[in-house]
């Protein structure tokens, strides 16, 4: 089984990539080569089948085709211009998130067997707001461009489906807390900030009231489900390629106890209310909640851990790793 | 006022441009000029305004800025590869539908002053079936690539108009009939046919059951829904820009009672019935109804004429020329 991962550089792509690697096998067929993709390449990654390792614009025809070489069963397609950027450079989110996407398609098509293709659309593709609790047929009303982009790109990955050019899975991701590394250009980076950067000894910024609450759901659960989507059988979804999979509706006050709980006051204190509307505005359209009984019912999506042990989860993935990084 | 036609040399596009030229006004402004843009440059039309004829392939950008140029006040964009098209060759689909409306908006945006931009998206953008009466809310799950790019082209054309670079309307279309002049590529070209053909004397195939409902509407209304969308407030319509406009649910049996009721026994006797399942598969996934009360209440789209009416307006509207076209 070939593998492909693009964003293979980033947060997710990498905690997958070492779950692969650890794993050796995906649905009880073993890996036998994994390609990683990125804007720049990717470090490698030790494993016991071949990695290859590419640079480039996910965009770019050629780059694309190179990324999916002939014999690649799975694509997870994680590159993407993130919300706060996109929102700033219409330009930028557009190339990578809808003509990358486009050319991710292309490059699928051109394969001689249909690749599985795990796309990660965005709770930021609802609409909605605080008092939502979206049902899995609702209908996606982005209020920011990235979600517009993420959910024009399920559409046509969703055809291409329907046309047998490639077989996707759409996971509308929640707001996945906590990301390791730097605060980072996400309108949602600070709902890990809060957490992360209090555990690291730093001080760090509040842009909302400890009220507001949002659709999360931890890395260790993203990869959990990146591996359920990567081998499930597509034929029970039809035409909907679309999965809300079963986050957690958490307010910033109850991840803060969560931080307190494990980190002790002195944590949680290093977090400072400062409202910043421009944050607020993008962040307060997306649904604060789904009913996720699809992905649950259906189609075996696993559940999130407590808040509590996904700041245990992150002191033991990744703590050693973002002081190191970040020189503390 | 200026105004551009993109697809100006369609059927839709030429009935419009000729209400223009009548009227020589949009809600109470004169117009100054129109452009009719197509593939091939459209014959003029003879108005109290200048009008400026282009050729040209709608997903090159010089050509669609060229369309669209500065002082532009209206854009109607009914440029696209229909239904049937679109499934035949995913490309020229993708390209035209999807490219050729993200060069529209990107001409739009270049305009020192983001212009009204009416767009026909359609109702294959959305499924259901025979069973269903879709609600406003209704999510767009498209069983055809036509569909899926019409919706995609929407979500980018909503995200263009929050960010301020235009203001879009998006006309779900029922199916329009009759259809003057020929049989064309849309899956829904059976619709017109069964009553265009009969009234010209000739005979015409029924590819699906006499039962089978579709959304419908006549062009007179498409042409009045186009008018009030180009000059209606769209601030009531906030994030959502699309319109499902309150077609009319009827079944071909019902069409054919028209037909006999205006044209006689003779001419329903034209029509014959052979079953074609290709055909059945992409309109068959179309829902056959909408509410559609937030056009109606909210926002003033105006009702459909009874099937006799739409009968009648065709053979005063559009016969003589169908004739004349088509050596008859």
């Amino acid at each position: 089984m070939q593998i492909t991962i693009l964003g293979g550089g980033g947060f997710l792509g990498r905690k997958l990539a070492h779950r692969l690697a650890a794993d050796g096998a995906l649905d009880g067929q073993a890996i036998t080569g994994l390609t990683l993709f990125d804007l720049a390449a990717p470090a490698p990654v030790e494993a016991p089948f071949a990695v290859r390792c590419l640079g480039g614009n996910i965009a770019d025809a050629e780059a694309a085709k190179a990324a999916v070489p002939p014999g690649t069963d799975v694509v997870v397609h994680l590159a993407a211009v993130v919300s706060a950027q996109a929102e700033a450079d219409f330009d930028l989110g557009l190339t990578v998130n809808l003509h990358g996407t486009l050319a991710v398609l292309q490059a699928c098509r051109a394969l001689p067997k249909p690749p599985r293709v795990v796309f990660t659309s965005s709770v930021a593709s609802f609409s909605g707001g605080q008092e939502a609790r979206l049902e899995d047929d609702a209908r996606q009303m982005p209020g920011n461009s990235y979600g517009a982009e993420k959910a024009a790109a399920e559409l046509l990955l969703q055809d291409a489906s329907r046309r047998g050019m490639l077989d996707a899975v759409s996971l509308r991701l929640p707001t996945v807390i906590i990301r390791p590394g730097r605060p980072n250009k996400a309108a949602s980076s600070f709902v890990s900030a809060i957490l992360r950067e209090p555990l690291l000894g730093l001080e760090t910024e509040l842009p909302v009231p400890e009220e507001f609450a949002l659709w999360i759901c931890s890395p260790r659960r993203a990869v959990d489900w990146f591996l359920h989507a990567m081998a499930m059988d597509t034929a029970p979804l039809g035409l909907d390629r679309g999965i809300n999979p079963p986050g957690r509706s958490a307010t910033v006050g109850k991840m803060l106890s969560a931080l307190e709980a494990v980190a002790g006051p002195e944590a949680r204190a290093r977090v400072k209310p400062v409202p910043d509307a421009a944050i607020e505005a993008i962040v307060g359209t997306w649904p604060a909640s789904f009913t996720a009984e699809r992905a649950r019912r259906l189609h075996g999506f696993s559940e999130q851990e407590s808040l509590e042990e996904i700041v245990e989860a992150f002191i033991a993935d990744d703590l050693a790793a973002t002081r190191a990084e970040r020189g503390l």
